[in-house]
């Protein structure tokens, strides 16, 4: 598996149907279409100008939307996953 | 619901119509159209350079007045949502 | 009314007579004409990274020459307001 | 009269004689055509990110040389002044 | 050999077969194709603001994935290698 | 004469034979030719994020090479002067 | 001879044979070749924000691996110089 580097998130894509009731619809107007995926694996976090190192906020099982073009995406025995910096994640599905 | 990362807000936001008492009216012409909604989440704050973390300034309840271009749009259950980073609320509606 | 978010401040435009005896004209040569506004609210300021809050240095009531390209343009009842950040005020009219 | 923002200066521009003996000639071939004016006013300073505020070098009187570009005009009473970021000075003439 | 400096580190290039059972498929869609080596030498890390030296996570034998556009490639006897800042990687292959 | 501002300095050019004994020659496929010149003034130093004034490391009557774009060109009684940022000097000629 | 300013070093070219055997070769196809040279001097190192001067990490003599577009040719007496920043300092050969 990927250990993701510094401030980084390992997240796997979750396919939305396109209308689902409670689904959340990603409107293609919108400027980059956010995505929605669980968390797989986080970094050891960011290490802040004073050498302080900020753990990263969401932990492995938490659902998240983010903009996609923020990733990188990378493909491990079949499934895709999308490496992220923390700071793209726009926020946890609760 | 949507739990807004780190320093976002979510926002609902709230239809005009184009002309009323008291009601704010958003001259197209100016750079970008500011618009109206509704504060429904706030993240979790800033971390500063020196590890302090900034709680978010409004509060759920609060109606705001924000730059349109920040924010990632998003649907839930058929209402829409606005994602935007804190630092683009340009004012509170009092 | 506005409450400004952070340090930004609202600004209520002062129309300027083209040649007045006191009064300042703003030159179409400059390279982004300054106008002249009234500080209608302020904002509670800015956090510096080490999270110390520095004042909005105006206040309401003041008379300030600013670059029209940085603000937002609100209309509220019939008044045109402008949503600016404070570093975007050139001086203050004493 | 104008009280500049923060770390800015109010100058009055000294129209040069093209040739004078120990006058200052900016020749045209200058990237930016470096201008001569009098500080008639300036602001509070500069506040760091440790909260500190480091007053402006210069003081009302010093004559400066300074590059145009940076600075936006505007009159006053029939005068011209440009106010200016202080890091736009070059120096001052002695 | 060489010694990275600062905060890079040197990577020798894995050959990936296009589809192998467990090995990682960077698919040509994703915006900079990532690719995957092995760290065979780290810098003494980078100095922060407050003059601390962080050392580089990674160690030498590690095999990381990363995006290609950041690095400088040399060849030394034959052998291709990445130069590559510390921050370009995007994971660790556990 | 000129007392620079901040962290800046005043050059005299040094007008270079294209080919001396010891002399510098600067080839012109250089990105930029870099141009030398003797000190003649130096600025009060920078002012740091902590408050403290770092002063300028060259004096008057050293020779330096630095990068002609960076500097503005000003002519005081028939001597044409560079004005620099410190920062933009590449070497000291011991 | 001359003294690097501040964070800089200078640099003396090392030719390189097309393919030698322990030689390091500079595939063309990388985005800016990296080239091979001999630190022959070193700057005073690189002032942090904290006021702390932190010395730079090569000294004379040692041999390095650059980017070639970050620095500045200069010729003395016949020999090529680069006049490189530290920070694109690549690798040192070992």
């Amino acid at each position: 598996m990927l250990k993701p580097y510094g401030d980084r998130v390992v997240i796997e894509l979750v396919q939305e149907a396109p209308q689902t009731r409670g689904g959340i619809v990603l409107p293609d107007s919108a400027k980059e279409k956010p995505v929605r995926g669980k968390v797989v694996a986080v970094g050891s976090g960011k290490v802040l100008d004073n050498g302080t190192r900020v753990p990263v906020e969401v932990k492995e099982g938490d659902v998240v939307v983010f903009a996609k073009y923020g990733g990188t995406t990378i493909e491990i025995e079949g499934t895709e996953y999308t490496i992220l910096n923390e700071r793209d994640i726009l926020a946890v599905v609760e």
